[in-house]
């Protein structure tokens, strides 16, 4: 066999002519999830081998800020003065997760978070107990702890009290990540675990419909990867394939793919080729940034109607989300001139225009007649009284716009502003990392977790920092247990 | 084997004991798409069995209103005195398939129309050379031809010249779908193809990747179906199946399924367990029904920040779309005694707050002050000269509401209003009905079409009437005649 497989198809053992190796857990994926997966699979006894396409482990969690979502009152968030519950967490995740929530992934997280604090620190990661308070996309230095999603938003805060729960492992700025992944490589060198680079897993091999391996490319030649307990997925998202992006993830297509260049998906294929059920498929991360600086925060976002459509105090990609849903795709801020002289760190949004009054921003940007200016004659007269009764904006935010002169800001995506974004769908897996069926059932020795598997974050409209390495680290733990308790 | 298997696993051809019987082409599923897979498979010189898990076929095609969307120039358009493109055609289905249009699929449809109404015609399909203009969800009496999506719209417009395509066979009011149905089982009862009825598929059955039957349940047995040139899944949607649509389309979960008691995904899940793809799992149609009485679309929808979100004159789907997208998934029509006096045939929503005054209106439903007021002031002051530059209502519609007492209907879900819904997503296919692989590579002798496919309609948002009969029967020829030739 020298043509690469189908990746969708698995492969039956008894067309495999020679076996390369046998390990009892082969971990596909050298990220923030096949690095726990393994970890933990070794912690439990079995032979493990990780196989990463990349010449060094790292993936896409090495690239991210390195946010980890934990609450319930970690060391870190009681050092900092802040006390936070279990069900405090649990019940804003759920909103978070929106339609499309786990509600047994989402309880198990909440349940496991302060053992998954420990552990990440068992394996030598320092969080460093400063907390960061102000409106940001990641801690501005070494703080560990901040607030990373719409935890203080109007429906969420009324569900649930708000506490921040990212933390971030101590690292200058977005260094949160590659510290991560530097630190969770070193715990894997200090164990028995084999990694292997520059190996590409192409099709799993299956006996009888149980997973015993996969077939990989190594050294210019076809390899069969032996695994006796199983098979664990932790091959990232598929934002980089543009073909499955344009057939799963239409919305996404026009926004700016993040991650690293292996995120094409293939895990999710491999698992589907095994007859397992990929959800979520249509869903991802979609961001636009305005903040910092947080004056920012105190624009108005309005549609080509003149209207407003989010809190702007919300997360970016709520933001993002809303901005890309507006009829034409087109989205602007408002600001006035205290706002403006604020240096933005990302958002370089281009001034469609400036005037003196609301009324003549609203006709030289060639909004209706009563629209703009309604919108913000309304939006100041409640900003005034500290209220927003429309989108519930937190009053540290509100304050009328009243300096002029004023600018309308682009944030349409057709604008060139930068949209981020990624992928949340993949396999449907069990709480312990069991890839399912359509039916439900099982699939003996295949595992799945991070952006392989549809894990915690469920929404781009709901997401927070840290629910992507949150779950990535904390399902990818449960998958490679799961995988090495299987005989 | 006496327990149902997994639908979502293939069965290998070496574990089935014994055929009950063979067929060149096996047709899964009796309703628009497979009467006419079976018709032109058979007229293709094979051998064709159709198996039906109900006591008779008809199907979700039997139950709808029987619209079939065609047009570049058909007789009854003709006749009708409109005259129409294919050009037009395929410019409307690419805006209205939206983010998820499948390119080839629209082009094909388009270019196949006239040939398909005249095979219609062929099998006995009667079209009634009358056309009704008025603002309808079908034909009101016996005429065949009417508007029955967005062409009229401002982009729509823009792109294409707008042309009633809905073909609806002479039938009385809502009987298009029954009528069409009894016409093509009397095509089939002229052929020589076969069909069993109470015959439940279970799984596909293949042979090194082939697929060669189909396991059914019939008479209490598990009985075999061999088919020697392939399978055709024409098995419906799965709306009626409340766990997929919880997973794969949760946006549809608090909607009212429509469609028969068997769209339960079987060929879906039968197709994925054959390694086939499905796409566009969480698109579905979701409406609210506000028209008839046409006069309901002079009336302003507005939602809890009373602000307008859609142009009330659009096709309900696009209505439901957006009235189930507003935040807190609240939506409300602002209509003047003149609209509520007119009789409504569906739209049974309830009164929330009568007013003389629009601000009285908004003061009493609790709208923020300055909103619902402004919202209808600018509305009012440009309907009085017959424009609406917001959201580009026609001006057929556009009237200034200014007949007090004024009402607020609630047309939000949780009112109880009927939101009917069905799913949108299925196996991807090609062109000519091969279902594939995620790696896009085709399944041998596995065909789908209708709702066991992701076909011509792809999203509620852009849904006309006729898109779904009119691509189960369209595409449901095709995949018939793909597999009649698959040797």
């Amino acid at each position: 066999m020298s043509r690469s497989p189908d990746a969708s198809i698995a492969i039956a053992a008894h067309d495999i002519a020679a076996w390369h190796t046998h390990t009892d857990v082969l971990v596909i994926g050298y990220g923030g999830a096949g690095a726990c997966a393994a970890l933990e699979a070794a912690a439990c006894g079995a032979e493990v081998t990780v196989l990463e396409v990349a010449s060094d482990g790292g993936g896409t969690t090495a690239l991210s800020g390195g946010q980890i979502y934990l609450g319930g009152g970690t060391p870190i968030q009681n050092a900092c003065g802040f006390s936070d519950t279990r069900a405090d967490m649990e019940a804003y995740i759920r909103i978070a997760a929106g339609a499309n929530a786990d509600a047994d992934k989402i309880s198990a997280y909440c349940e496991g978070s302060l053992e998954h604090f420990d552990w990440l620190v068992n394996q030598g990661v320092v969080f460093n107990p400063e907390y960061y308070g102000g409106k940001h996309t990641n801690t501005p230095e070494y703080q560990s702890l901040t607030w990373s999603g719409n935890e203080k938003g109007f429906r969420e805060s009324q569900a649930a009290k708000p506490a921040p729960r990212a933390h971030k492992p101590k690292a200058f700025w977005e260094d949160g990540g590659a510290t991560l992944m530097a630190t969770l490589k070193a715990a894997v060198a200090r164990s028995p675990i084999r990694v292997e680079t520059d190996t590409r897993a192409l099709a799993l091999i299956h006996d009888n419909g149980r997973i015993v391996g996969a077939l990989c490319r190594q050294d210019g030649e076809l390899r069969a990867f032996g695994a006796r307990r199983g098979v664990v997925l932790c091959a990232g998202g598929f934002v980089m394939n543009r073909e499955m992006v344009a057939k799963y993830a239409p919305r996404l297509q026009d926004a700016t793919p993040i991650g690293n260049p292996n995120d094409t998906g293939g895990g999710i294929l491999m698992g589907i080729g095994a007859g397992g059920a990929a959800i979520n498929m249509s869903e991802g991360f979609v961001s636009v940034i305005w903040y910092p600086a947080g004056a920012f925060c105190e624009g108005v976002f309005v549609n080509e109607q003149g209207q407003r459509f989010v809190n702007e105090d919300c997360y970016h990609a709520r933001g993002g989300h809303h901005c890309l849903n507006q009829s034409g795709r087109k989205a602007y801020m408002v600001v006035d001139s205290t706002i403006f002289t604020e240096p933005p760190l990302y958002a370089a949004a281009q001034v469609k225009e400036v005037g003196e009054s609301f009324e003549e921003l609203e006709r030289d940007a060639g909004f209706p007649e009563g629209t703009l200016a309604a919108t913000m004659a309304t939006y100041n007269r409640f900003a005034a009284r500290g209220e927003d009764p429309l989108f519930h904006k937190h009053r540290d935010f509100l304050r009328p716009l009243d300096k002029p002169p004023y600018a309308l800001l682009d944030f349409s995506i057709d604008s060139g502003i930068y949209y981020p974004s990624f992928t949340l769908g993949g396999l449907d897996t069990t709480v312990d990392g069991e890839v399912r069926r359509p039916s439900g059932a099982v699939i003996p020795g295949l595992y799945a977790a991070g952006r392989n598997a549809a894990g915690l974050p469920r929404s781009g409209e709901g997401y927070a920092s840290g629910f992507s390495v949150g779950d990535a680290t904390f399902f990818g733990r449960r998958a490679g247990r799961t995988a090495a308790r299987n005989s």
